[in-house]
């Protein structure tokens, strides 16, 4: 099952199948319970961690926006920029202009625990912003990114960098590194799976039979 | 005024002229405030409640999704299931199979206080579902339905197996069955006044007028 | 600078670039941190504030609407409706009838903080409001107006009888009317500055050097 | 049983029991669930409702204090001041020389949905004062009292003018009127029996048992 | 070590110290980050999980306290009992009577994830009690024990039946079974290790020269 | 008045009374509205602020407590050390030993956005400690001091090195330093007027009247 590209998943997998992939193999708290949702685009974000960390301040920053420009260059293709912020709203952390310097580096969208602005104009260039909510405020003086390419944790849910993430309207879900074969297969099965329990439910059946056939719901 | 149908409600009535009629006849207390949003079609839901009561667990459930799958195979025409758990959002209590389930069954519609997950595919198929908001996770050995067909409450609001229930953008509202009928024809009342207001304000009279004529804002 | 008329500004400013200008001369909350949405309308909303302040009762209220009425039917041109209701939720504190008639004095939209009512119908007309969420309760005996025309804060921040306000799907930005010509002139130049990075960055510069070179993002 | 004075009722009853006597007699909803604390006593706080609305506010006030003063003034002997403010925390609105005055009236306690200052002085006087916690502002110009003498809500339960309200650490229960002497005389039994109890557990049986034999727990 | 026995721990250790050994064993989320207050004595709190799940209700309870009273005369020497109720402050879940009876089998406290009751009688009996607040009303048809003896959870942190508890004004921390050993060994060395850092900084060191020496803080 | 010391000012002065003197220069919003509560001894703190500004963390600390250790060993006579952690509750920022240490360099007590753990040793010698809540765990790799001696928010509220802060049970404040001297002097007039309000008060004026001579309340 090696095949299973980035692309496959991006057509064929979500959020919920690969939580239960997760399940079954004794992983239950990979999503973080914060509503994180989509902003800018509907659809599935698949790709990988560039992570950044944050901190709050209210002083005047010596060397502004340095880490997180630092974060947003060095990007790689299929990344997904990642910002644990403790869910500040104290600013917009993430923008227009940060988007399109990002994806020009390859990245595929950003997950950002916390507020972002510009959310009119990221949704014109279709560019995946998952975060909390909005703020109009600049996040020059008032948030910072404090480390890059660092484990992070998002409502206690761990991202490592180059982990797998997948992020939909149901939820975000990130898979760790030594499991991510595992997980892929099994929530590969896990969709043919449901396939087959949605056929017999449309074709009759009664829901309590179904999950007792095919013990999958 | 007995031949106003479910069909009739759902094409003249609204949540907010339910409330007010509501109002009129001493029950203030009959929408809960709590944000259960419409996340997969717009429009008036308009049904009986079927009513389930949810509890949280965090160890093998040794009867996976009994009761729950019972309420659903058990719902009857005009059906709204009613998940009433305390606002969990642990899992998602609702998903695209339990929808086609329920609505084989007849029922119209589900008001989740709680998570739901699914939501891209439970849109396609045009199942209104109210919930507070979203989770990947699956609901097996996390949240389990504990009571079914029992009256119920959200945010302090009773919804008893049978009463009557209006969701809309606005908000949910729950007509206890003793005044269904004094409230249903006190809304239908309603929707006239307000038309003559509306129409009274349009054609130049200051809102202060308006009410001092009408007496309905 | 001061041909900066109304009708400019809401085409060419919008919330963000409007605190980019007030942080630079020194104000630096003036954008509430509670998430007031635009539930009716896309698009920016501009205008000058008439201001009511409301408290929430349980009681028969001895003059139902009164002063609520008498801020609608005062409204002048470009009017924006403010209600600082401590993010009261008790009842829909705004509605299509107030909508309907405050657009006939010359109002131009709504800041609610607290909840709406009747979003379907004024969505249908075009109204643009912001508010915390809905609820379908009449406001009668439930929140009412207790001033009006008087400075009212939000979240701590001060909104003024004729202050700009902008606002849109970011957030909401009030300009003190002491500094209205150096802000409106300072976003104004914003708006031509990022204009420049962003063609810089999709030129192919990157983040850390277009920041570097126009010392803007 | 008509005999129930209050003093006896501060010697014999507590917030619990009463609450129970409710239970019995249908009214199950007499107790906010806001944790309103004994800041300044211990002990049982028995009295007679002496309500104050309030609201926020933010510019300059009139006529302060006014309708505050004027509550505190008219106080009379076992009163217990309400101020329903819906947990306003803007500013301390109850503090050392209101209590010195009200307790000149004949007040014998206050019951604050908000904050208080002065706890350290009010203390010192031994004046019971339950709240949601402190706050160093003066009210002026942050809250102010626009209604007196008239049936308020804290947290959706009803205290109207003479209602008994018995408060303690354990919580605070309001008992309307109209049910006033059953709702004592069943707290008095409840009284009686738990001590019954008490000492068959105390004896040495278990409390299936007890339960089983008295049916009170 | 495996002289340690409970009364020594409760001589000894505190539940910083103990999370200290559990960071080092790498089991760094030992303690739930809710306010579970001690709310009738001080002192250290240890025992072993005797555990019980809750959930809320609103209905008659056909077998009211059933599984409680079996949770609470099954208690046997030092267990503590827990009460997974998801933080419910429905209801007062725990009170005088439960704890009079759970003594009575050799429970030595109780930690309860909601509300409890009886307040002034638990202090005056020395029961320990940790909890999240108070409600002065019954648990009858409000709230309900639905299974015991199950691992269950409060705010993530995992308690299995037998597990090692120690709960104090910081915290509470459980320690799995499988590393008590451990835990405690390496619990009683920090004691230890502190005593000498706070020796050398009450001799003069500075806090960073005393770290550096020590390694410890 | 350029002679009320910092030992003076322990004597006479608490919050509720400097807030008053900051309201009458026109300075409102010099106190967080968060419950930071003292959790070791009563009285009043007053001293000068140390500053401290706080990020968390989930990864391995490179440098733990570096500028932790450093901010306290820097402290100087009547300082009082500020930990502006944004109310995290991931761990206790502070504790015993760096009680001791601060203490040995001069420091008088500590504010702390956030968890503190140790509280029973603290208590016994005697440090002023205020904070949100508690938590046994460590803060290495939880939470780490990014700067210090820097201008910090609390709640919005700005405290900077060497500001004048007074702390108590009612709440804390902080003076600017351009207007301490009009502050302090106007602190203590007030306390003066007080006293003869209260004197007043407990001769028999009604509270209206009383007001109504003065103007103070």
């Amino acid at each position: 099952m090696a095949d299973i590209t980035l692309s496959k998943m991006r057509e064929h997998l979500y959020s919920a199948v690969v939580c239960d992939a997760l399940d079954k193999l004794g992983f239950k708290n990979q999503s973080p319970r914060v509503p994180l949702r989509p902003l800018t685009t509907s659809g599935v974000l698949v790709g990988r961690c560039k992570t950044t960390l944050w901190a709050e301040m209210t002083h005047e920053d010596q060397r502004p926006y340095e880490l997180e420009l630092k974060a947003v260059d060095s990007c790689r293709a299929d990344d997904v920029l990642i910002a644990a912020a403790a869910g500040s709203m104290r600013s917009g952390l993430w923008g227009e202009l940060l988007s399109t310097a990002a994806r020009r580096s390859g990245c595929v969208g950003a997950v950002i625990d916390g507020a972002v602005r510009d959310v009119v104009k990221m949704t014109a260039v279709g560019f995946p912003v998952f975060a909390l909510g909005t703020s109009p405020y600049d996040s020059r003086d008032r948030n910072r990114v404090i480390d890059i390419d660092v484990p992070v944790e998002i409502d206690g849910v761990r991202f490592s960098p180059g982990d797998l993430i997948i992020a939909d309207i149901d939820g975000i879900v990130v898979v760790p590194q030594a499991i991510e074969a595992d997980a892929v297969e099994a929530a590969w099965e896990k969709v043919h799976a449901e396939n087959t329990v949605r056929d017999a439910i449309a074709g009759g059946m009664t829901a309590t039979d179904a999950f007792k056939k095919y013990g999958v719901l």
